[in-house]
């Protein structure tokens, strides 16, 4: 990494340590920091790169098993009508995706997440733990 | 397609056909109605299907191909600053992907597209020809 550069994924600023699920291969996972929509969770790849086209076709192919696999994850947790995957990076161009399930309790369902105005969802340490092993189990990770 | 079931993607409601741009392979791609983020662009899924793990290993690796495919396509034609790409569904469940440039122009460029404020821009069909050949160009599509 230059001195010119920075990045809060490369330098660990984000997203929290504390809410790391585990390593997929290419990314590693973490739930996201506000948890209103439950069970959001945030797919870094563990290279820095920005764009799609600057990864091999390997790369790519893989990338797209661990956004699914997430997404069937969730599916098998939660009550899902809809799993929402995006690659955005307008704030933070590291790649990462957000995999959103949009449940069936969801209050705006027709609507993307960051139209939703809501007060920010924070986990007790306790509950953070309960949702950090059903997901684990899930994924089949230890 | 079941008498019950309705999706405007199967039954040529949305996108505009006059939008069209070609035949990807699994997808068709669009230029999506409202062009004020000019070269946005919706790949829409040939079959049927709402969740990426309902697909085939091979079909996930197709699509991922063809996403990032259109995103060095847009970055060749326009200024790009960031492609944003993203799989929602939540009014149109048939797997579609946004895929828009943030131009270095653009006006909100740390929101997403959905949260920015505007009129939409609807292309003369003047210029609406000229942006679907420029994109035909870019692809290599005749």
């Amino acid at each position: 990494m230059s001195e010119l550069f920075s990045c809060k994924i490369c330098e660990h600023v984000w997203p929290p340590q504390d809410h790391y699920i585990g390593d997929l291969g290419l990314t590693k996972a973490y739930l996201f920091d506000d948890q209103f929509f439950a069970g959001w969770t945030v797919l870094i790849l563990q290279v820095h790169r920005t764009e799609l086209f600057q990864l091999t076709r390997e790369e790519r192919m893989g990338l797209i098993e661990e956004i699914s696999l997430v997404g069937e994850a969730l599916t098998e947790i939660f009550e899902v009508k809809k799993i929402n995957s995006e690659l955005l990076g307008n704030q933070t161009p590291h790649i990462h995706w957000h995999v959103v399930p949009r449940l069936h309790s969801d209050p705006d369902p027709l609507s993307p997440v960051w139209c939703v105005s809501h007060e920010p969802v924070h986990l007790s340490p306790k509950l953070l733990k309960e949702r950090l092993s059903l997901f684990r189990g899930s994924l089949g990770i230890s």
